[in-house]
């Protein structure tokens, strides 16, 4: 098989679901390449018509919360229903990427191996928002390859949630019993983008701690605004070695799909999603354009220093900044 | 008096603490004639040096909630102990501008006639961004006027709490008894800014009620990530009518004050605020830029919709329309 294809053969393999093609397609779209980006480029507007029917599931949770467990657990649970399903794991904290792929081949053991599953990892040597922009495109590819549920699996820190929360339909937030410091830490990120909370780890002797958890987070749910009108986010218990909830937690995420489509709001929320994704695309753009222009970056660090300091008002030192900007 | 004065002259009335001049300052960096705003920037960064002494404070709350009556009381009881007070209020769901002011003098009946109080509304015919700009450069001219308290009031709508509790040392959200759906619908961005919560009209037979949104506050508070680690967000019930808990307000700003103080955190609170206000300014004068530019603004709304309904994607949307912004 030649190094390249043409945009015609990877829309050929990916829409007939040939698993290696669409590895291949994923590693374009990641590929920092400039006639890379433009092959990608085409071959995603060739495809965007074939996209969108999967079921697009956000879950994250911090390292040790059991994530692999249960994505192994669930997407065979998926398969055994006929469904196929792709994972795309985002995780900011990896660092070498052969090291990551063969840690997803491990860590989901039963998935991995099935051939109605495709795993695969984002390239983690990128920012968060060219990971995002990446993780985006292989979605929309994997719905292209016909995969009814497409799971994006984030570790839960900082802005990823955010970032993944608007990119899926329904966003799954992985908490263990008890609440640390570390764990208070994130809820309130959480909490703003999630529509199920699953206590994971319910098993044994940590049902009791569980359940308490449980009762904490439903009470913490009660005083925030839910996302939108229809769904008002939820919590569950489940134990992704012993299985309890895990069928409970799809049903919950299948009437979210349910309530969100009757009501028109998937449509919506969709559109939304792919307006500010440009929006945010342009925002991004614009911001490293005038970071990198020669005059900025010269000038850079000490007017944000004498405006730190109040040496100057914020208004004057953006307008020197924007003016040197303007001179190309 | 000329109709306008020079720069030396301005700073000589402002730091003099002349309410006329002062006035008029404000009135300069309000407006939007590019003159008068080369005028107000040069006039900002001289008072500058003699900003930054005022203890400044954010107050929101939903119409009905009782701002002005607290802001009447709290302001009497501040000058009684010897103190001055600004108060300037944004209200982006105002219109007439003459219209705020006299609402202003009418609802803060006592403060409003007292030489040691300066009311000033911020003019309402801009947008937020804006508006808040003006507002941080307004609450510069009262500390370079000599006030020993500035307070920035606003309606609990939207971003403008978020934006105030970015110019301010200590935000004051004020609630009111009981939780119907549009109180419930604030609090989530009100727990995110508040470094003190005030439930007010805890009087008479709305005491019980009172209490009871105090607890759940409380609750709510304990789930929820402190804005940082030397204040945790503290709730207290108030009535601005028969003045119960006034005094205990006062005294949780001044708590919070001396914890930022003796942390120094407040002098790194005030540099972040700074630098992202430029950054905030940069940002939106980018995207102002590019919006306004007179290809983008021809094919911006063909292209966001064919981005929304999938015809193209986002990455070659948002490629295509900065290409032609590029090309000035």
């Amino acid at each position: 098989m030649p190094k390249r294809l043409s945009v015609a053969q990877y829309e050929q393999g990916v829409r007939k679901g040939d698993r290696s093609v669409l590895a291949r397609a994923i590693t374009l779209v990641e590929s920092r390449k400039k006639s890379d980006q433009i092959l990608a480029q085409a071959l995603l507007n060739q495809i965007l018509p074939h996209t969108g029917k999967a079921i697009r599931i956000g879950i994250s949770g911090l390292p040790g919360v059991g994530k692999s467990t249960l994505l192994d657990l669930l997407g065979m649970k998926l398969i055994e229903q006929g469904m196929s399903v792709a994972v795309l794991a985002i995780d900011p904290s990896s660092t070498l990427r052969g090291g990551s792929i063969l840690g997803d081949k491990t860590r989901m053991q039963n998935l991995s191996l099935h051939p109605n599953a495709f795993i695969r990892p984002t390239a983690s040597d990128t920012t968060l928002g060219g990971v995002a922009r990446k993780t985006r495109e292989a979605l929309f590819l994997c719905e292209a390859a016909g995969f009814d549920v497409v799971i994006v699996e984030t570790v839960g820190v900082g802005q990823s949630e955010i970032t993944v929360s608007h990119m899926v339909d329904c966003f799954v937030a992985l908490m263990l019993p008890g609440g640390g410091d570390e764990l208070q830490g994130i809820k309130k990120g959480v909490l703003e983008v999630a529509d199920i909370i699953a206590i994971n780890k319910a098993d044994a002797e940590r049902i009791p701690l569980a359940r308490a958890t449980l009762r904490e987070h439903r009470a913490a749910l009660r005083y925030l605004r839910p996302k939108n009108n229809h769904w008002k986010p939820q919590a569950i218990a489940i134990s992704a070695i012993t299985g309890s909830g895990v069928d409970d937690l799809w049903a919950l995420i299948c009437e979210h799909r349910n309530v969100l489509e009757e009501s028109h709001h998937l449509s919506l929320l969709r559109q939304t999603q792919r307006k500010r994704w440009m929006w945010d695309l342009i925002r991004e753009s614009l911001l490293e354009k005038f970071q990198q222009h020669p005059d900025v970056k010269t000038s850079l660090e000490t007017t944000e220093e004498s405006v730190a300091h109040g040496l100057q008002t914020a208004t004057t030192a953006a307008q020197t900044l924007l003016d040197l900007f303007a001179k190309k």
